[in-house]
């Protein structure tokens, strides 16, 4: 039977880790930084090695297919970039494992391997700029970059000029103008990113979907003061008020749903003296669920205990609305693939949605969508620490395999 | 009967104001500024003025007396150094006092005259470098400036420079070699800074003593995690634990004394990302009592409840002491003296803890020592919109006087 090599799979892994590898274990290839950009560029070479043929659009998204070949494609794939002081595995993992699935149909002479289209995605992360998803937007038509001319990362270089910066260092562009009506389906490995795989012992899982996210920026107003003359009745401290929303969130939020996670990641008192009550406080909220009206009843729930607190603690609150990604479903036909594929290699995979999220959200939205993950020993992700067990990593690759070849099977 | 002039305490008062004056009505003369330096002549020159002797040692406190008068002498006066984008009153207000009280005793031919000596402090505030009061500590000779060496301004420019370059601005530096010997007492009048007296109806405070005031920096240490992908019963969400720590604190406090105060001024999550459940979290605590046992059990009740805390949410936590200044009781014939004083200009002051540092904790720790309250409108101090009724201030000034003159007439 054909089998991916789990050697060559791990050895290309273990070299895509060098490119932006840190003596800390970890990677850092932010979107279109030079070790990107390094990372590409080995990645199209890997396909050309391969005896297939690279492609490069203009967000730098590397993709690769037989020579020739015209589609339609079931694309597979993830992203190349990294966080800073990242992982070696978010996101090379799936593009690699795509590589490894259509070099062994390639060498086989797999007829399936002409429907079938590799991806390494820009910009996933979101580092740089504002946003991510770039490069899976761009490829959607999503993002159009003319309209993006205001998108400037914080050394205030334009997005524009980051890209053809990028497209030089990467050296000859090799035409892949947007092909999305060539794509018959997108399949996507990935690590969960998160612990509860690896705390209840499961090699696979079948991503049902990909959680909405709502996230607002909080400003609290009260007085500020001379911490030592002013009695606590006389205080409008906005740094309490902030500090009792915060302390009531989990509460708050399981009492809603218990599938629920929300997050305060950022909280800043100003004018932040220690002799002064704050006047203002900052902090920004994260929601998560798979049901928008889950989140709305939360964000709704949260706004009025917000309200009830700053009129105990005499302040005032002004909410910002940041971004709201909606829930984005994985289709149940490609669900049914990627659980038949894991039942291929010996698995029984429980359907999880995901906390975090993927390129997979936003193809998606335009073509059939599957997930596979394999476990995070410890949950942890975006460090360098991140890992996943060897026997895990090319397990996944024989299941992206098993998809791959009957997603393709099923295109007309 | 003797009596200041009003209208030119007033007006003084109004002059200095303009000098580091800002558009807002507020002033800007950090300590050694060249806004201060303008400051500290322009009041040597409203001195010489009077026909009084000034003199200026190597911290820039300037002082004056009677031409030949060698004490021993009462003192009085206050800061000349503001906070940035300071009040016109914090400090000013007792310089200006002192020397509309030493200019009425010596034009009207007081003999006790030539035993009162006023004073501009430098640095009360203590923005330029990490500590304050050095105006009052070098004339004490807690502060040796060739022991200071290593204290450097956030510029990186140590203190023997900066006092070096304003010695230069400030022209032909006088002689006022350590003299403390030479004092009898000192005298201090402030305004409040905090709203006790302004909701009260109170225009004159004889102040009982000055807080003692702890301050730590506390730590806390969690685990950075995806806020998407980690559930919360397997988060160690350092931000949740500061945030419930901080919003239990004035209940603490409370619980323990009702005169206590304690502050979160400085609050950071780490790494600060909206999507990133915070690894660490900074904050500030700052407490303040009148006595120093009272503020031991709030510091002990604190870290257990931080403990506490710690355990519940999987974090740890560490503590560093940034500073403890004592508290300073006013010497109770000094009270006396400035309590009679009062009454003598038809008021009956309540005796109040200053929740602020001032010069005089310092002075009190050498002679005896005492402080009179105006109030401060709003209680608000630190801020352009610093104020206090002109009535108020011709009252505080008077009883100044009156008290310089049971001083200085005791002595022996």
């Amino acid at each position: 039977v054909t089998d991916i090599k789990a050697e060559r799979l791990l050895a290309d892994l273990q070299t895509l880790a060098g490119i932006g590898g840190l003596a800390n274990g970890g990677v850092d290839r932010v979107a279109w930084s030079a070790a990107d950009v390094a990372g590409r560029r080995w990645f199209a070479e890997r396909i050309s090695e391969a005896g297939l043929e690279p492609h490069v659009d203009a967000a730098l998204n590397v993709f690769g297919h037989c020579p020739g070949a015209v589609g339609p494609f079931v694309l597979t794939g993830s992203h190349l970039d990294s966080v800073p002081n990242g992982g070696r595995l978010d996101g090379a993992y799936g593009a690699i494992a795509a590589l490894e699935v259509l070099r062994t149909l390639s060498e086989a002479n797999d007829p399936l391997a002409d429907r079938v289209e590799i991806v390494g995605f820009s910009d996933e992360e979101g580092v740089r700029f504002s946003v991510g998803l770039i490069g899976s937007l761009a490829l959607c038509g999503d993002l159009n970059f003319e309209r993006t001319a205001d998108l400037s990362d914080s050394e205030g270089t334009p997005i524009d000029a980051v890209l053809a910066q990028a497209g030089r260092e990467f050296g000859r562009l090799q035409d892949a103008a947007q092909h999305l009506s060539a794509l018959a389906g997108f399949l996507e490995l990935h690590i969960e990113q998160g612990p509860r795989m690896d705390a209840a012992g499961i090699s696979l899982a079948v991503v049902s979907g990909i959680v909405g996210v709502h996230r607002e920026r909080v400003r609290l107003t009260g007085t500020q003061n001379h911490a030592g003359t002013t009695p606590f009745p006389l205080r409008h401290d906005a740094g309490r008020a902030a500090s009792r929303t915060a302390a009531q969130l989990r509460e708050l939020v399981e009492g809603i749903d218990a599938n629920a996670v929300a997050n305060i990641g950022v909280m800043r008192f100003a004018p932040g003296g220690v002799n002064i009550v704050p006047g203002e406080a900052d902090f920004t909220l994260e929601l998560r669920h798979p049901d928008e009206i889950i989140v709305r009843r939360i964000v709704q729930a949260f706004e009025e205990r917000l309200r009830t607190i700053c009129d105990q603690d005499g302040c005032s609150a002004e909410i910002e609305l940041l971004s709201w990604v909606p829930p984005a479903r994985m289709d149940p036909g490609m669900s049914d693939i990627t659980a038949a594929a894991c039942d291929a290699v010996g698995q029984q995979p429980p359907r999880l949605w995901s906390g975090a999220g993927h390129d997979a959200a936003v193809l998606s939205r335009h073509v059939p969508t599957g997930m596979i993950f394999v476990p995070s020993i410890g949950g942890i992700s975006h460090a360098p620490s991140e890992s996943t067990a060897d026997e895990h990593l090319v397990l996944g690759a024989r299941a992206l395999l098993q998809a791959v070849k009957r997603a393709a099977a099923q295109i007309k």
